[in-house]
């Protein structure tokens, strides 16, 4: 524990954002410095030093200003969202210098959290520890509760999963399988497919961005119409699966990332289907169900390390390449799980 | 039982329809006879003759063609739809002459039903005969399913009703309030709204025409937000409701009127708020519930008997009324419960 100051690059929010953002819309941070321990009289904090920060679709909605769902980032302060990050000095009762934790921390090299909302100890260390960024972590965590909490899937079901190779969707189409559904998924360009079909094990896969009636794609593959639809994108996308689902459907509302970067949201046509085929359509965020979290651990360690579940990054490295990495999401440019790597240990 | 054949007038649809439907898309038809017994060798069949006939907006989904949620009516033969009615002759087990039943029958004066999917034997004659045709027929089980099973209601929760004063959102209002929920209705005109306030003690209603801003109006009703939306209505108002709801709210999607008629539906734009506020939005259809039907007639005759629960009908007189009394649930020209009186027994 030290009373130096080292210097502590921070990637910030320049202005608030509306329609699709930018790079020149945060900016790089050079010139804080932190001192890296806990500041004298502070309790249940701990100073961090952060290793992997998590690239999620929600933190659009930090960008804008105003009432969305999330709070906004504050302008010139660095972003926050999930990470992985090392304890280097600590006055909260759970956690000890040298301890790994992830949860909620900030785009910086080190941060104070005081009063933690969301950190959870890591206690299992073989496992790469980015995972806990993604699989073993937040995203993973949505797969598990939207899946089995939200779709509550039977064998056999015709399952639909958007954006499929992303951070979640890749795990909750091996879910699907292990589970012995039919599980369809689609992304935007051809590596992601085939990611989907030959990495992941889906049954089918396609690239929407080539199917001009998306209603028509999702009837070839559901001939006998969809029972779980695991939602991603929004917009028209929902609206064809809408005319596919099956009587008694579920949705599991996870996102709309197609919606994101619009000033004003696509129209939703096929509604009332959601009466005449008594579908279920909810919403639901990871945060709610971090009480299962160990539980969730348990099914899915031993998946990992038979190799019965496999999952993919895309790493980039630096807190410079974080602006650069969080817009991929939008554009989607990443393969897989994006993150940041800040350090390595 | 005779042999004898007489008339039986009947109201058939003459053309499908698209867009806001006509009179002239129906037609009386007084040229055809029956006689008024179960056919030789024809089982499980009872030969009625109807008495209420019920108004609902989900026959407007039966008078276009194609596939929609429902089976399209057959041009030429008489509507189909849920009625009170007694049982002239039966080969049915459970039925013998003199017995009344509601379920599902035909425009006409009397009907040969044959294998019925839907008909319950009406066991409790000290209420209306005409209330099988809505509080305790197809919309009271609407209103029980939707309120108690899909919107999993707690004392003191803020209830908002569509389309309140109809045959369904006056009970769903009713049973709210005896819960201890605080709830608030809209409809179309001032009599409604007088009835939703005077007659079925609502906390608030509002004539959601005089309303140019329905997401204002929400907010003036539901400063604290809206934990429970019983819709029957869809479109803009949904929209309004889902900028208005709460974190962990429920919306029971019982219909979605104000979209019937039009031959492309409105966009509702707000469903990100469906992820963002963990929403619940599910689709049911009574018939999904009537296993529950003797649960909910212990609960609701008494509170009927005891005055707790009041019930408006809008009743029109005759077969020749039917055109009319259908596509006054499209104007909103009807005032509570929409039903025809064929006869009275």
């Amino acid at each position: 524990m030290s009373d130096q100051e080292v210097s502590n690059k921070q990637v910030a929010l320049k202005n608030y954002v509306t329609g699709f953002p930018k790079e020149s819309d945060m900016q790089i941070i050079t010139t804080n410095t932190i001192k890296l321990r806990v500041p004298e009289g502070t309790k249940d904090a701990v100073l961090v030093k952060n290793l992997y920060l998590s690239c999620d679709p929600y933190m659009r909605e930090c960008m804008s200003a105003g009432d969305g769902g999330f709070s906004s980032f504050e302008l010139g302060k660095p972003l926050t969202g999930y990470g992985v990050a090392k304890i280097l000095d600590s006055t909260h009762p759970n956690y000890k210098k040298g301890d790994l934790a992830w949860g909620f921390t900030g785009w910086e090299e080190y941060s104070l959290i005081v009063s933690p909302r969301i950190l959870i100890k890591i206690e299992h260390t073989d496992v790469p520890l980015s995972y806990y960024t993604g699989i073993l972590g937040m995203p993973g965590m949505t797969a598990y509760a939207g899946f089995y909490e939200i779709c509550t899937p039977k064998k056999g079901e015709y399952v639909y999963i958007s954006a499929a190779s992303g951070a979640v969707g890749q795990i909750v189409g091996q879910f699907a399988k292990l589970l012995g559904c039919y599980v369809v998924g689609s992304a935007g360009s051809k590596e992601k497919v085939d990611l989907l079909k030959n990495k992941f094990g889906f049954d089918e896969a396609f690239n929407y961005k080539e199917e001009p009636d998306l209603t028509a794609a999702l009837k070839r593959y559901f001939p006998e119409g969809i029972d779980i639809y695991f939602e991603n994108v929004g917009g028209k996308m929902l609206d064809a699966v809408l005319a596919n689902m099956r009587n008694l459907g579920r949705i599991a509302a996870c996102g709309m990332i197609s919606q994101y970067n619009l000033e004003k949201h696509e129209g939703v046509h096929n509604l009332t289907l959601i009466v005449w085929k008594q579908i279920r359509m909810q919403g639901f965020l990871a945060g709610s169900y971090y009480h299962l979290y160990p539980k969730f651990l348990e099914m899915v360690l031993p998946y990992i390390k038979q190799g019965k579940i496999v999952y993919v990054e895309d790493k980039a490295e630096g807190l410079e390449s974080g602006p650069t990495s969080l817009l991929s999401l939008f554009t989607g440019q990443n393969v897989g799980k994006k993150l940041l790597v800040v350090a390595r240990e």
